[in-house]
Parts: C-alpha cells; structure tokens; sequence
C-alpha cells in the first residue's frame, strides 16, 4: 500500500491522514472546507510529536500529504479510500458512488462511520463488496483499536487484506463476525454516556467527578485488561464463574436510568459545557 | 489515625488491609473464614510488589497486619473500621449494631458497599452519622478513587476527616453530593456490563474482543481523562457544544439493548467462563 485518499478531513479524517502518513504511506486529502488543510496541519503536528514515542525504533520516513479539489484527483490509483463525512448515510452513499466510478476495482474503500452497518452503507453502490467499515477511535494518530466490519456481500479475502494493511501502520483491527448498528465499541461508550448525562442533568455528579470516578478508578483498570478480564480478577481464586455468582443479581436491580433519555435541551448543553 | 479494622478480608477488604498496611497503619483483620489470613497474605504479597512502584519516595514502614477472633478485639480503639461484608443488607446492619456498642464514637465507620446507601445502612444504628460509605476500586491498593457518601444524618466534618484521612493513604476520594443506589461509577459500569453481556449472549463479539475494544481502544482515553473530557476535545475547535450538537442526536438512535436483562443462565456463565 503506497496512496491512500482520505475523504472528510474533520478531526477523525485528519487524524487518519497523519498516522497514514507517519507510517510512509503518500495521503491525498479531498474536503471542500477551506479550513481543512489547516486542520490537518494541526493533527499533524500533534501526532508528531506524539507517535513516534510509542516506538521503539525509528517510524519510516513520512509520506506526503497533498490537498485535492476533485474526488477522481484524490481517489485514481489509490490503494485505500477512507471516508469520513458526517454521519448521514445518503451522503455516505452518493460518495460510494462517485468514488467507484473513478477508484480502482481493488482498492479498498473504508468507512469510518460510527453507527451504520457495512450492509446500509452498500447500498446503491456498483460493487458493494468493496465498501467496508474500518471504525477508528480519536486520536486515530494513537488509539491502536479499529473496527473491521463487512457484509455478506464482503468476499472475507478483501477483510484479510485490509487488516494486513491496518496492521502495517500499527493498528489492532478487531474484526466483528456480524453487522450491528453502532458495531461494538460505540454501544459500550453509549450506554455510559447515557447513564452519565443523567447523573448530570439529575445533579448528582459533576462532569469532573464522573471524569475522576472514571480515570482515578476503572479506566485505570480498563486501559490494562477491558472489562471482562478484570471481573474475572475480581472473583478472586473462583474466577469468572464466582463473580457472576456475587454480581450477577445486582443487574435486576434498579441502578441506572436505563431506556430514558435525557433530552438534550439548551440547558443541559449548557451545563456539560460549562 | 494509627488503628484500622478490617471487617470482612476477601479481596476488597484484603485490599484495604494491604494500602493500611503498606502506608503505616497497623491493620486488625476479623473476619471469620479461616481463609482469611492466607488470603490477606497472597493480596499483601502483590501489593508489596506494586504499590511502591507507583511513589518516587519510599513508603513509611510498614503497619503490622494481626487477625482477631472477636469483634471487640478488633473495633475497641480503632480510628478507622472498614465493612467489606457481602451485599446484605440486613447483616451490615447487624454488624454495625455490634461494632458501635464497643467502638470509640468518634471513630470512622465505613462501608467498601458498592449498591447501598448510607441512610439504608445507618437503619437502627446508635449513631447513625458515624456510618459512611467508602466505596473503593479492585484492587483496592493501587487504584486511587474512592467514593465517599455520607447520609443527611452525617456532620460534614466526619466527611472532612474521612476524606483526610483517604488522602492520607494515597487516596482521592471522590465526595459525592447525593445518595443514590450504587454511587456513580457502579452505574456506569452497570450500564456498560449489560450491554457487553449482550454482545456476548447474542453472538456479536466475544469476551475477549469485547475487552480488546476496551484496552486497545476508549479505556486508554478513559485511563488518561474520563469520558466528558474526551469528547470535550473529540468536539474539536468547538469543544464540548460542538460534540454535544453531532453525538446528541445519535442519543435516540437503537444502539444499545438498555433494560432488558440477559437472564444470567448456565449457558451465559459458562460461556463467559470458557
């Protein structure tokens, strides 16, 4: 892989373009913001002096990031297409289309979308099999962890190849057997972000004391070993078999908020920014 | 404080009899298992060999760790009586009866409880405003935050001494405002083992990818800021309003499976456990 085009070039695109980039490959970047080189120079700058020191040996020399006006300027000849518009999906997909129009049949194209499945993302496109999801996590310049997704229309080979290709700039592509809106992590993430807005909005818990319970207590545990793991710890000699014993019951109890969501009104903005 | 309690020894009242221990306090350990002293030993093991890593001073030397037999053997005198007990409620309750009708009355009696709250604790107690909840993380002798709760029947300085007493050790209690079943990290954390079990119950990931997601993904945020001023940053030049405006919206979207329970079932278990 020598050319990747990155589509969208907000602060997840940009920070596609610079591990891209750090990692020796050449990025062409296509967004119709005017702000979006600035943007980029800025994720650069961050990640440079960021990531290298996650190595023990010198990174390759970067390769060149180039700003394009048109998508065939940006995607002819590329290797890798990594999309990173907004989340609307008809916008996703008219781009699906205008980039296989002009990409090569084997190049892959990623998407970093959040929450739509590979399945809706193929939709109305000419060769659906080669629309991906490859979901990454802010800093994606540090963050190892990307989500692979594909369809049944998604022949397993082209997933091969784009976990090689992820792992060659030093990423952990998890690939996840089944479509799922949100696929895995970001349902984890809601569900806590849930549950936080309304310990906010009900004012029992500022936002810097949730930030503390979380990197004071648990995060410090999940950045080790995820969730699993650490309640299998947790049950002592026993393992995971005594701790779901011990924990188990306290899931019917009434904890969280669960299903109701705080309605994000002007106030509750107001208050998180704060 | 020179005398500590310790009610209960599993692994969160091991934890603590260790932190005490290690930061000079003298340690009284009751607890009927006659396990306890082994287990108490193996979790000091560990945290000798873990704690003082995390100082760029040396620690004080040592409290000494002696197990009573009697309840009064342990509590007369102590500065400091620390309930691990399981989650009943009613058996805290007794326990407390007893502890108050031999300890000093100025001392701190706090619970490692991670659902009850204070006022449900105090029920029929001599002293209500003496019982507190000190809520720490597994394992108890490195990780740093502590919940600390009182009731409305608990003076603000018993709250004062506690916290000073926390920092004391190397604590960061985290002094939270209201009463609610499970605090605030036990509801975060609730929220996101529900949704996780039901990843794993319906297939879409394993234990294993589940925990990768975490350690190689938003627990490494997490470990290093918490969840508010991760987004605070996600949201760009824009900050916190501009992330509220794209993520809010994606709030009433069907990610998460929310209420409903896994019911926790051989099948689940063992697959968990496997």
């Amino acid at each position: 892989m020598t050319t990747v085009a990155i589509l969208g070039a907000g602060v997840i695109g940009a920070g596609w373009a610079a591990r891209f980039a750090l990692m020796g490959r050449d990025v062409r970047v296509c967004d119709p913001n005017p702000d979006a080189a600035r943007i980029v120079g800025a994720v650069m700058d961050r990640a440079r002096a960021s990531l290298p020191a996650l190595y023990d040996v010198a990174l390759p020399a970067p390769g060149r990031i180039t700003f394009h006006d048109t998508l065939p300027d940006a995607v002819a000849g590329a290797d890798w297409i990594q999309e990173s518009l907004p989340e609307r999906l008809e916008m996703k997909r008219r781009l699906f289309q205008a980039v296989q129009a002009v990409c090569a049949p084997g190049a892959i194209i990623a998407s970093s979308t959040s929450g739509f499945t590979p399945t809706e993302l193929q939709g109305g496109a000419t060769r659906p099999g080669q629309i991906i999801v490859a979901h990454p996590f802010n800093p994606v310049y540090l963050i190892p962890v990307v989500e692979l997704v594909g369809s049944a229309a998604t022949p397993s080979e082209t997933l091969d190849r784009a976990a090689d290709m992820l792992t060659a700039i030093g990423m952990s592509p998890l690939r996840i057997g089944a479509e799922i809106p949100a696929h895995i992590a970001d349902r984890l993430l809601e569900s806590v972000w849930r549950e936080a807005l309304w310990l906010v909005r009900d004012g029992i818990a500022t936002t810097a004391q949730i930030d503390d319970a979380i990197r004071l207590g648990f995060g410090l545990r999940w950045a080790q070993m995820g969730l699993f793991e650490t309640y299998r710890i947790a049950g002592g000699a026993g393992g995971m078999a005594h701790f779901l014993e011990q924990f188990g019951p306290a899931l019917a109890w009434p904890w969280s908020r669960l299903t109701d969501v705080p309605e994000m009104d002007a106030d509750l903005i107001a208050t998180i920014a704060a």
